[in-house]
């Protein structure tokens, strides 16, 4: 048997161990400088990258053709060197080219920033995702992933997994992808809503991470119609208010964990993280709509919703007036919210239904669920929903359920309003919308 | 404002750090016995149980007319009883209705063991999978879940969420749900195969969790039409026996935490764990065959796949030759296994995919892929496939792709084995068949 070029290997990032010793590393061949009779080739793994100096021509013969992009395995002595990237670099390489790549990327992935436009990157993504911003971008979703379970573990919470495939559409709504279920119709879940709420029946907190299914016809910059959905729920609350306590210490777990095991990636995209005021502060919505009137000069009182431009201003006033990145904004119009959001008992117009806004975004929606069985069955009935279209999620309330609330925090747009990126597309990893269904 | 029966509230496996104070709990009526003046009160809330003893006439009235599963709030003085279930409870309650039960349950979630057959069971599973059994079922899954998460990201995996929506059938194949994506048609995800193999050449080694969607008309008891997968994909392997060895410490790591982290779950539900060999016994394919012919008399060799009856035959060899409950199963035929399944160059009848067998069924399917290029499309050309359609996924091995390999578990499955239980749909939260689309 040959001895294997990859056994034993280690990653670029444990260089710095092994100084004096042979090593064998593998990767891409990420970049290559010619100077002569000194060459610097930049190989990148799965950890980052790595200097290798080729002096010998028998070995620089064995680059001939390639592009980068080809995966070599190198074996090599590793060397202090202050100058090198990292403090350490590879001397006297032996190459081993595992996959020849014998044509140029379409566009170039070793230079600092990536030059194409938004629509040829994500043609290319398959091979785009590699350049290091993109690296570092992903690792912070994933991070984030880690990070909010975390936190709900430690809060009792348990994980549920629950059928994207649905009889009928969640929430009684347009805006839904119809399936062929063996000759019959399904439907793709928009939201875990139903489920989440009667697990709560069964374990008083869960949460899922799981991609959602929204029909939207339209295509905007803070929109995609595939998404992964961070879903919350928790029984045995006071009102909405213990709902969003937890996710501001949610909020505050994600940016600790981020800052603590993170800094590679915050460093590399330019990212400084948010500010978060303790508590976090809230305004009702109708107040929300009376600053926007004084502040801006928009009346847009009697309008049931926020804006995107609503939310912006309000981004701008939770900075000036409360030193705060986060606001959250309760009360939203009973008219706008689903039928299962609890009503305000004192002034029936509004919900204990709230979102929290980031930077001037919205990047959680949640509140206070009706928990009561008869007045459930009622809130359908006023929408012209026919309670028996909800029936296994009607027993749930009808066998008793507690005082309830939740929310959903979309992951790609917090990445997004985190890394302060201007369009979606950009921090998801294989975008789907109207016009974009691959790679 | 009156002072909330909620807060601050205990939960009921902390009830014996509070001996002789005044405490809060609430949740569930779980079980009721009337002794006269003397009433024994199973209070169930998110943790466990708890017993409240109830002799004041006043607050027994309040319970008039309820049935099990309403919700209480108690308040009441704990004490150590040695008697009492877990040695502590709860005297001198004070209740509050929370949510009143009317009706009594369509069958009984207080007694040992659930009586209702599985349609019956699975038509009301909302309030069914409140049952203490199935509460620990699903601990048990979400527990698999967060220590495969957690092995694999001490192997420096980064955790991937792909798209469920696509635009082409992953393999090429039949059994693929079709959605109308706004007028075209699209498809559910079988796997996310194609994905993580294009994220190797970003990550080097990535997983995720998430749903596939298979639209396989044959309802079995170890099929269902929508299951979650434990994808693993990684980089810079040898060869499949490095994709197999990563399988068997993940298996490893997976019981180690059941048995340190969840004894009660797996106590009250009577599992033993299994057996693992160090190493996992391996079989090739061709003598597996050999083995069934030699003790059992099935002559099954020249089938291109192993039947469900020749999987358990398999699982006692693996128990009386190795004392292992599970096995690997080597060398799966070309013909079977998909166009990127490596095949043995020393006999391309036979390929580099595998099974891992646990206790006579399949749990996880993998091995070593394609990574060269032009070997990728001549292996779809021989297959009668079009490159042009899978031009996405080809760009990453056009770009360099390394030696790599990977496997999916599924997640009910392994849970099905673990607990022996007899139908997948016990051990899937809501359960999707030919049938079945809710709830």
């Amino acid at each position: 048997m040959t001895p294997s070029p990859l056994n034993p290997r280690i990653r670029s990032q444990e260089l710095h161990h092994h100084i004096g010793e042979t090593v064998r590393l593998a990767g891409w061949l990420h970049q290559m400088r010619r100077l002569g009779r000194l060459n610097f080739l930049i190989l990148r793994d799965g950890a980052g990258t790595c200097q290798v100096v080729l002096t010998d021509p028998q070995e620089l013969a064995k680059l001939k053709g390639l592009q980068v992009e080809s995966v070599l395995a190198v074996a090599g002595t590793v060397v202090a060197e202050p100058q090198a990237p990292g403090g350490v670099e590879v001397h006297d390489p032996h190459l081993t080219v595992l996959s020849a790549v014998s044509e140029p990327p379409p566009f170039e992935l070793n230079k600092p920033v990536l030059k194409p436009n938004l629509d040829l990157f994500l043609d290319h993504a398959p091979i785009g995702l590699r350049h290091p911003h993109k690296r570092a971008l992903f690792r912070l979703f994933a991070a984030l992933l880690a990070a909010f379970r975390e936190f709900l573990d430690g809060e009792g919470f348990v994980e549920i997994q629950t059928p994207k495939l649905v009889g009928s559409a969640t929430e009684g709504g347009a805006n839904v992808f119809r399936v062929d279920y063996f000759g019959r119709p399904a439907f793709l879940a928009q939201s875990p809503q139903f489920y989440k709420q009667i697990m709560v029946g069964v374990f008083e907190r869960v949460y899922e991470v799981g991609p959602v299914f929204r029909a939207e016809p339209h295509d905007t910059i803070r929109h995609t119609n595939e998404y992964v959905s961070l879903d919350v729920e928790m029984g045995f609350i006071e009102d909405h208010h213990t709902v969003m306590a937890l996710l501001a210490r949610l909020m505050r777990h994600l940016l600790a964990r981020l800052q603590e095991q993170h800094g590679a990636e915050l460093a590399l995209l330019g990212v400084a993280l948010p500010v978060i005021a303790d508590p976090i502060p809230i305004l009702h919505f109708r107040d929300a709509q009376a600053l926007i009137r004084q502040r801006f000069g928009e009346d847009c009182r009697g309008e049931p919703d926020l804006s995107p431009q609503h939310e912006r201003w309000l981004g701008e006033i939770a900075r000036t007036d409360y030193a705060s990145d986060f606001l959250f904004v309760t009360g939203y119009p009973t008219v706008k919210r689903p039928f299962y959001t609890y009503v305000d008992p004192q002034d029936p117009t509004y919900t204990y239904g709230f979102d929290l806004l980031f930077r001037g975004c919205e990047i959680a929606t949640g509140g206070q669920r009706v928990h009561n069985y008869a007045q459930l069955v009622a809130a359908l009935e006023q929408r012209g929903l026919n309670p028996a279209d909800f029936a296994y999620y009607l027993e749930a309330f009808k066998y008793g359920m507690p005082p309830h609330g939740g929310f959903a925090i979309g992951a790609e747009r917090l990445l997004m309003q985190l890394t302060g990126v201007e369009n979606l597309r950009e921090t998801t990893l294989f975008p789907r919308d109207t016009s974009r269904l691959t790679p």
